[in-house]
């Protein structure tokens, strides 16, 4: 089984950026948790970062070609992208949406998400724990299913 | 440590109720699904069920005395109680919002939530795994605090 | 046949309340005036009143159990109450909606429903007889059903 | 004792228009229904279907000299006319609102009624019961005035 | 004379909760400083807290039948419950509405009372003296009567 | 020099109709007053009242035929209707709008005029006074032109 | 009988400012024109113009020791002033509002008046006519009171 | 195969009316240009235009007896009748929107379609070649279906 | 300890302007009232009235070189002065918001105060009580701090 | 004569994505379907797919040297970009705006188009006939220019 | 050249209110600085400060008399304020609305600006810097043109 | 001291797109003139243009490594990128936003700015004077820090 993690824009900085809503984890230290669970869950994981919009959708078309699911951090184009949220319903896969922070408890304009009607479901504000939790209700859903 | 488990209005009905929405999951289950998880975590979980608002309060209040933190289901009141927001926020303890279903697609006006802001963060979309994560998550964020 | 009929909040007050709009008929005239008509149509007809929204709730999941239908005034809990709205669409029985007075020729905050969506029908206007009508729509209902 | 029935736009599909909204039963069946229970009460009803605004508006005001009250069906402009709303407040007869489904389980600019503030009071869901238990409304409201 | 003191939802958290927002006084401090002025006007106090809106609808039907009127802190249902305000509105007592805390300097949704429309007037911001401006309010009120 | 008058919905009704509002007067003293008027100021007026919203669209596009300016008193049709407002810009003839009541003094819907932004200008509130005022306006309008 | 008539802010650059909109009449052509109806009229005018919003009141406040009616062009505080809607409704003076231009035919936010409701009537869209369209409405007016 | 055109308020003025934005073709020429593409295409046309909204709806269930499917340019009607909407949803045939301007490029209040959700799918902006495209659009879809 | 009041827009009217909303009490007899509490409470206060939005805001200036607080009621600029609101918060002395009547029960553009979230407090809806209660309410805020 | 055709984000997936809104054709047989009208019209057509918004306005100022006009599918972004509205706007090519479903007919936030008002028209919901109208409706326009 | 500076309400304050908002600058020292850049650029300058929006108007139409331009820090009024705007676009001066801070960073209420549109342009956010900027801003287009 | 000035979407058509809106100066004479204003005030400027928005927050992410301010102009990402708003306030360095035209002035669309609160100040307006002056704005500002 295999799955594509996507970390959104702005991503990169984690560690350096805003640590009083974002924590002090930087992404490499994301991405090596995640990659112990997936050991532990005999599992394949692929990860991308990108601050562009084309590519993320980019990515996840090809994941159409490969993957099982996603587990998708889309960062600020959670709130205007609808060519992300129409290539997660385009290709069908499973897709978790993960935030590090609470969107509810920040801007009025991160409240709106274009991305989770088409997910099948939201994990957020619990930093780095929340890609691993998101991994984890993937593989659930995925195992039930 | 203790945690409170608490399912909000109609909850009771799980497994009978709406199962296109909500699964075919009791309430039962899942909570013998937590009494599971909580004996493998070394907690321990005391679990409420009320569709009555200021019950909700009462427990929430309660717990002050002698929980660690909170697992909220507080499912219909979720979009229009501000009594249950003022009751987290005001005895202070971490607390993590669950779902069943994925609010984001479903009726606008669940789109909306008053308890989010006041949460560490939100689990929502995987049914009864959304508890369970949930409590993976406040254990997550005890643990570290 | 048995049918639930459920009287919201402040209903009691009935005949003594702003008669202006709500007319002098009391709430046991009502009833009265309902187990009259149960008896013309044969059927048993409970009658409940209560001011709180939990209360609604569990009087709602009870009818499950022996109810073939529900005659509902929800009252102020009309235009705010998610919960009986999920109750009702949780349990799956057919009910009528009915109000003493015309919630649209009143205030703004009285022109939504939450309930109607999941209700047969409606009627409103009428004062005690939407109650009588309201039943005799919803035995029409459960008969042609 | 003299009832004008006004059936609005498209009313004459009946039966053969959208079923699973409207149901199967003719606008010719739901007048036969509305003539029996007139003969039984032993008043006159005269019936109009048109899809014109201003005709029915004409109606309106024709019923000021022979009718005791209106039954109307306005279906389509209900939501977007003024001219029958001032019609209605103009003459001044008593006039009750029908729907044949539910307009709040419809879309959003079904759920305003510009013609509800001006009336006696609304049945609406019922199908063709909808209208005999509108006419009921109004002459019980005739009655008692 | 007699008066209804009615504190709402979370009050009971008072001295404890956010002290930023609601001070470090006790309900039982502002209890026993409405108690003294009480005495000094010679007038009686009942006071009752809860966190169910169904229990404040039931104490304000119950004032009906002895007391002069009532000061009433709704806190968090003082923005959602229409059944509070029908409850006032049904029994005629004459109402102050009082708040520790400045509504409109917090949240957006503090913004709106649905209470304020039917009551006398309103004391809010002052913490403690809210309550005993409010009493004054209300005596003030009923001597000019 | 040619002038169409044209009253719009329920105009018909004036003198019986909600006094309080429109005043003792009939429809056809107002032509009598506006009649007096035209012979005074030696023009000619043609009269029509009609309900149908295409009518009063058809006597518009009859009017470029002969008229040099139109008095509109649309009614309900003032806050509902573009195809008068396409009609009116469409033929390219001065129009003054007039109103018997103000309409910004009754309900909001009344409030927003479609007609206005292809008028000259408007008359409203002065009953009768309205026409005739209005008949003077587009006559200066016409003498200046 | 005496009529005060005012000139709101920036009406003094009349003439100058923004011929396409107002025209080339100047304040004084106005004043000219309304002197002579007011001889012809046999009534006594006396007119003011400012730009400040409290002068404004102050005026309207005066007139009520002196005048029979008002004829008011707010100009911009048309859209803006609570204040001299207060003053006018406090005063009770029949006031009729005038306008050079038709503000429906402009920026949307010149859509609302908050004077218009508390004055007899409008007069819009006519040029220098409207003060002498306006001023004449306020004497028919004022003769048949 | 016979189609239904159906032309709206206001378009029996085409050449004549706002050149600037419908051009100077003239309701004849459309026709006839319609016509040619119907005799080319090997089917039937019928036309009719009118400005009343109830003949339009007439029109479309007249059409049900005889037409394969309509084109339809509800100008003014398009952003307010949903008597129009209901009619074709009720009748079932399938039809195709058609304007000779650009509505989005227009008033705010044009950028609504009612009817747009019940048709086939939409052509506008390319003056009379709105309607070609529109007929070919039609039997494309007829063929295909 | 010395405190300034201010009346705003249209109180000098006050006894004589709509008695229904604001009682017959004159504006001498307030300050009046005020001179005697303010003797008893042996603090002195400099009353002032305007109906000019630009001196209130001199007014509170001033008063940052002299008074240790301000008793405010805006009245009319309350929902449109932002330079008002500007003027407490950049001086910086304690302000309470007074009312006469109570705002939220009288029309939606008097829901808003612009001025409430840089007070202390606001006390509404007791006639000239309101601001003898608000001088106490500043007095307690004052001694307090 | 030369053309550009641009589609937009996800297009790629066409034929294998949400056959129940897009159908079954492939991206590649409606390109072959263009070329082949192309060649009938004796023009060249360039055709470009990317889902990257910066790409598609790079696409559009190149072919400001090069093309007569632009045939624009932009899928998502047709809601959410004003860059490429901007890049139509820029460059002075006449645009035409198409789209394989009914945008009106789909969720809200696909019933605003920010290209439409700088595009000459829209051709919608006609499946892959939407490109060959549209490219006829370009050509239309620009043999006609 | 000479060029008219005008402070609006409140900035008399400047240096001491708000320091975290506006900084310790004063008034006085922003006015040196502009007047040594107004020596440096050889021009005059003239500078008021008044609270009172009138006054504002009043200094605007004086400039039309001797100015070749304005910089113009409206403060509140900027957002509530036509009458300055008419005032700008009245006299036809060309105008730079300079702020002190960022109005897009502070309460949503201070995002519109009704003075922007009929402005050159705006310098905002850079403290006292805005005026000189904007002096030169100013000066920059005044000598372009 | 470096200085990074980032030119967004469309910019690069500067000169030839819409004169009558950015005027006819290239981009090239406006870098031509920052490079100019660079050397006086012995700075170091890099400057990029691009259209992609993924670009833009990637040269952003890159400044942070050697620049010690932004000077950009996001032209239509404005109001639509929370991405970039989120890379500006994540690197932290003080960014100047600059508007040729006046966005206040345009369609309603680009009157909102996602990136102004996290910037420390606006200049717009003033064609290419627009960037020199943010560059000296941006300067002022990094010298006073």
């Amino acid at each position: 089984m295999r799955v594509l993690v996507l970390h959104g824009p702005n991503l990169n900085l984690l560690g350096t950026r805003e640590p009083e809503i974002y924590g002090k984890t930087t992404l490499a230290e994301i991405d090596a948790r995640l990659a112990t669970l997936a050991k532990e869950q005999a599992i394949e994981i692929r990860i991308h970062q990108t601050s562009h919009e084309g590519q993320l959708v980019d990515h996840i078309h090809d994941a159409a070609r490969w993957a099982a699911g996603i587990v998708l951090n889309a960062a600020a184009y959670t709130h205007t992208s609808i060519a992300i949220r129409d290539a997660i319903k385009g290709i069908g896969l499973p897709t978790v949406e993960v935030h590090l922070s609470n969107p509810h408890a920040r801007e009025e304009f991160r409240h709106v998400s274009l991305i989770a009607p088409v997910c099948v479901g939201t994990v957020s504000g619990f930093g780095a724990d929340s890609y691993t939790l998101g991994l984890r209700a993937l593989l659930g859903y995925l195992r039930r299913a």
